[in-house]
């Protein structure tokens, strides 16, 4: 089958592989209908080391069960699937407590000898606990939407879960990516009324506006933090969605939180360590929470929403290409043309 | 009067200083009848400048009301009073919302022409605000106990209200000092049952079993994590509740904690920045809080139940000094000959 690859930083490749088969009686085997390009696939993109064998990509997908394993139980041939970024059991405690990204035998696709979503197929250990069937067909124009519960839509209502955004809490949401403009739907969902959104993507923040953002701060650094908090009474947000993971949107969020708030994070950390003492969370009694999203724990509560049409965060995909362009969709995500790219393999 | 001031690390004298007067007419003078020493007054005792002038010592006590001014309403010369660390005017939006560290027109003691608190009297700003009537006499056999209300029962209950204690969650309670043994206490009162006290110095511990705490590690470092660990089948406990403030701390609290679980700080961090990425805080979904404790959010909560003799916090202090001996004071609990020393002006 096609399957992507990268071998380095920007060196994108879409290339024959052997198919995946099933390998445990625990595993399924999955014909790819929609996948796409994450924001979080451009940081190997720009720092990626030369690997010789290359490393598979992509983690999110829908798409139609081909086989399963002697102890599948809950899935048969020809049922429709979304997959969240990460696989589990779904029994262990975690799973069963909602933090699947923690399962005591779980992990991630495009390791470990699991395959990459940005390909025709791919096999899915755990299948049972994994994977979550929708009611839809593959011609379903919901595709879009249902295919960002795989992380992006999952990933933002984590980030506004985890920072208790609720009716009475001001939010502001820093990054104007997919991620952050689901940061947004998600806040509005769970009733925020005030939500400001930091974006320069005109484009993008527009697409904020539509899912919930109240107000767009297009500076950055110490003219952004002070333009949010001219915003807010010179206080600052309850809450700080951060969906980016630079070191700079750590420090806006800090800059714009308000003393006893909650700062947010679901961009992943690309750094280590960061301002945590008397100067920055603690003296203001500021919480720091977040990380890699459980989707898995969110699919069922948000798919109907997206099933009724209530929601539609399908809207952040721009663009679509097919599996022999994926490594053009890199370069348009990574230069910004592209929002998000749907891959249709 | 008499009070209590430091020149440098190490130097503390008690000399003669003008005695405080009414300066607002919110302000309320109070005769100090009991104060202490503060684990956190050992950070300048090791590390403070030279500085000519000093600066006075002390943010707890309890006394009794001889002067107000002719705003306070709910005040009067004779009452018997509680003063928690921070002073705060009691109706701006951070005080009714509990958070009165961040008092818009608050502030700390000993500094900004307030007095401190190991001293004969203090001049009392925002009283109606800051003060809690206690009904007791001065001569109560209680003091020892509602003293712990101005600042280490407070602050252990801060920790474990910010890290959501309650009877579904482990608890490791990181350092042996006063407020971690009240953290102790605070855990075992919100419902924990199973409460890991990590400390070294058998006469503290054994008070913590006393408060709750189920395990006692004496280990430290990796050898104390592992510890944890195998008690708690590998994974950590739910919460922790760092009551140090040093790195090691800290890095212990991320060594013992549960995918999923909390870190509430309530030491005052002696570093600036810290671990927080995908290695540390990120990858397990750990939540990171904590702060000075807004005491007096908690004082009226928790009287109650000193004044019942339900909790003994006054158990803490074991050993009592005159104002005289206050820079004996010092020594003895820097050289861990004293837990926590109660001052008798």
């Amino acid at each position: 089958m096609r399957a992507t690859i990268m071998y380095s930083a920007g060196d994108v490749r879409v290339e024959n592989v052997p198919d995946p088969t099933l390998q445990q009686p625990t595993d399924a085997l999955v014909r790819i209908v929609r996948a796409c390009v994450c924001g979080s696939d451009l940081h190997p993109y720009h720092d990626m080391p030369a690997t010789p064998g290359g490393t598979p990509m992509g983690h999110e997908f829908v798409g139609v069960v081909e086989e399963v394993g002697g102890d599948v139980a809950t899935l048969k041939k020809g049922d429709f699937v979304i997959a969240p970024f990460a696989w589990s059991d779904g029994t262990c405690e975690f799973c069963r407590e909602g933090l699947q990204t923690s399962c005591r035998h779980g992990g991630f696709w495009a390791g470990n000898g699991i395959g990459g979503a940005q390909a025709e197929a791919i096999r899915v250990p755990f299948a049972d606990g994994t994977l979550v069937k929708a009611p839809v067909s593959e011609d379903s124009e919901l595709l879009p939407s249902l295919l960002t519960l795989s992380d992006v839509l999952g990933t933002g209502y984590h980030a506004a879960v985890k920072g208790r955004v609720n009716e009475r809490t001001s939010v502001t949401v820093i990054g104007d990516g997919a991620v952050g403009l689901m940061a947004v739907l998600s806040a509005k969902r769970l009733g925020a009324e005030r939500i400001i959104l930091m974006g320069r993507h005109k484009s993008r923040t527009d697409l904020g506006i539509e899912f919930g953002a109240t107000d767009i701060v297009a500076e950055r650094g110490d003219e952004g933090i002070a333009k949010v908090r001219e915003l807010t009474s010179g206080d600052g947000t309850h809450v700080v969605l951060e969906a980016v993971g630079h070191m700079p949107a750590y420090e806006q969020a800090i800059g714009v939180v308000r003393p006893g708030g909650v700062i947010s994070r679901v961009g992943v950390p690309q750094y280590e360590v960061a301002p945590v003492g008397f100067g920055s969370l603690f003296g203001p009694n500021v919480t720091l929470t977040g990380g890699p999203a459980p989707v898995r724990a969110y699919i069922e509560e948000l798919m109907p929403d997206v099933l009724d049409g209530k929601i539609q965060p399908g809207k952040v995909f721009d663009r679509t290409v097919n599996l022999d362009e994926v490594p053009d969709a890199y370069r348009a995500m990574d230069t910004r043309e592209a929002l998000k790219v749907l891959v249709r393999p």
